[in-house]
């Protein structure tokens, strides 16, 4: 049901060390005290020349600073983006007017050192809420990356931005377009907290496509529709998610509209193997959580119908346990609001529909230790399908263990 | 806010040893050997003479046979009710057609025994779905309630409706109209689990007084806005929930235009008790919370304010962790989709506004270790005041504990 690959990679340090942005982007991180362990806090990407960019934001109406900055940036200068400077181990949200300042300060302070604009500069941000950045470690920080004692590989700005993800999260991808081939690499964040607060997710995607501003905007929503919007983790959005994608054009391969379907399908698979790496590192989670809905009428039907069942705490729980207790499944999927017809319905579990558990909306004879099994796997894999028409979609969630409980109960602030 | 006591009650044996039905209504219970423990699990409540009657019932599209019965009895025949027959340790959801026919079979064996139309008679189930009721067991079981070995305490009749509740849910209230004293007596079940499938809320309310059908079902209706859809306890709604009020008019107090609210008021505080019991009693749950929003706009961006926060997996676990981790709380109304206004927020937490943790949306300096203790208390009392109008809302849940993955997850079928 979908052309994506369906297992979250599993990134290992040989991935990291051979990760590269793609042309026309170098990166630089290093730490500057923000985190209390000592840890790589904060990174740049800078663009060997102003490139083209866009955004999605959190629509949580309390909106962290850099994300109320970077709307502004954007719509002033999506065309001419020099740099993107991302700090873990402080959110910098629910700060404010006083946050927006700091925000803008770092910006200025990176375009100063880079010669451009300060609204040529994105920033991100990820870390406690509530508190303020400290600028004085921001302006040493700044002052290093622009120096030797920078790490610049790729690899160690995808570590820098994590906070307590057990893995970095990286994705590549190559696509041939008419005029040449192209390049796509980003790095992500999230399902981690800090010194608990809530999980933030954050994305970079950079490419060597050339495209047009207003072009590169509808492609970027198009793939967080079917990939960042389609996980969940805990059903809580933070109040600091952002994704960025960055167009250097140095491929020289134009994106037109004879190309964009393309494009967009490469960013959507870049996007969606960072979103599965994100629902997969879920906190406390030990395993990735497919839900494949087909036969909806329409694909927001089928994103709804997953929606409710990647986030019930009940399928959650029972996946963990590896219960094959489909009755919480069907559940989730009556309650969605998505107007389903129990009486059509049909449910598997598997990668390849091994075992069939509802037919026509009646309970099937089945192999519990079989299909025990099958949950047990990662992904787990649930295929529901409605019965009432051709649309379908894929959720990404995770299961929910007590060590999800222990991770924001019992280390306390 | 609110007229409504704010704790919930502690249902002692005492408590359970005293309490009565309504006047003009008789409960008699057994063990029919649904249940495999053999622990009581059939009862019904009859009325004296036909009863006016309204019901509220689970939305969820995957609805359980019973749920499907009782609207077509009630459509027939709300003026003239004659009993509730309820079972526990089996849901008879997800069965289909034969599940319909052995819903009906079971309010047609009632009838014949007290005398009356099977539509006279409204049926309730909990316990496993996607499994047939064992009619052999109704049968002898329907003939033991009428007979003398039936347990007639109106106390049993709460305990055998009962599947995973650690206590039984009951709430009498006594009211003065102009016309006289009614009575209004309530039990419930709720948050518990059988051989775990989904929870299922069901609330039987009997009053002795006189009302016509379309009044008692608006007055259920309004009361059930304000208690039970202001409870969440994992966000997952069943197949069966069900409330049900049963009016005698055994008092010949009537209640008529002049009337109408105030009895409303009484049905409300009868249904909020039992609310706040149900959620109290949630799977793995420590202590009531409660969330008070006031300053809303409007009582429905009241709701979903409270309703979010209540729901957030982050802000349940960190009062399960005593984690005045106020962020949580101000990202979940944000996310709420109410409309929330950040700069205009305040927050406390206590029953009496003890601590304030924020002013026009930005942090004040607290004490992190007296907030702790005020969230240990149960109900942990959390206030938000949007700061927009003079609407408000409560809503009830509970706390996150590992104990509930355990139960929902390590406890297989």
């Amino acid at each position: 049901v979908t052309t994506a690959p369906t297992v979250a990679p599993r990134v290992t340090e040989a991935d990291l060390d051979t990760f590269r942005l793609a042309p026309g982007f170098r990166a630089a991180s290093t730490a500057c005290g923000l985190k209390p362990s000592g840890r790589p806090d904060l990174l740049w990407v800078v663009a060997d020349a102003p490139c083209v960019a866009a955004g999605v934001f959190t629509t949580n109406r309390v909106a962290a600073a850099p994300v109320v900055l970077d709307r502004q940036h954007l719509t002033r200068a999506a065309d001419r983006v020099a740099a993107v400077v991302a700090n873990s181990g402080c959110a910098n949200a629910v700060t404010g007017a006083r946050g927006i300042d700091d925000a803008r300060r770092t910006a200025t302070l990176a375009a100063q050192i880079l010669g451009v604009e300060p609204e040529q500069v994105l920033v991100l941000s990820t870390g406690v809420i509530g508190v303020f950045l400290d600028m004085e470690k921001i302006v040493r920080g700044l002052a290093t990356l622009a120096s030797p004692a920078a790490r610049t590989a790729a690899g160690d700005a995808a570590r820098a931005i994590t906070t307590t993800d057990t893995v970095p999260k990286i994705a590549t991808v190559e696509r041939s377009l008419p005029g040449g081939r192209i390049q796509l690499a980003g790095f992500a964040k999230g399902a981690g907290m800090i010194h608990p607060d809530m999980a933030t997710m954050l994305a970079v995607v950079t490419t060597d496509a050339r495209i047009l501003a207003p072009r590169l905007d509808r492609a970027l929503r198009a793939a967080v529709e079917r990939s960042f919007n389609r996980i969940s983790v805990d059903g809580d959005m933070s109040t600091n998610d952002t994704v960025l994608v960055l167009a250097s054009g140095t491929s020289d391969v134009m994106v037109d509209e004879g190309t964009e379907q393309a494009f967009t399908e490469a960013l959507t698979e870049v996007c969606a193997s960072l979103a599965r790496q994100v629902a997969r590192d879920g906190e406390g989670a030990t395993r990735l959580v497919e839900i494949r809905v087909t036969g909806a009428a329409e694909e927001a039907q089928a994103h709804r119908v997953g929606d409710a069942i990647a986030c019930s705490s009940l399928v959650k729980t029972a996946i963990h346990g590896n219960d094959p207790n489909w009755g919480r499944i069907l559940a989730a999927a009556g309650y969605s609001g998505a107007g389903i017809e129990p009486e059509h319905v049909r449910l598997w579990f598997g990668d390849a529909d091994e075992i069939a558990l509802l037919e026509g909306g009646l309970p099937l004879a089945f192999d519990r230790a079989a299909a025990s099994q099958l949950l047990a796997r990662d992904p787990a894999v649930v295929h529901i399908d409605l019965g009432l028409g051709d649309a379908h979609a894929i959720v990404w969630g995770c299961d929910l263990s007590a060590e999800y409980v222990r991770i924001n109960a019992e280390y306390t602030t």
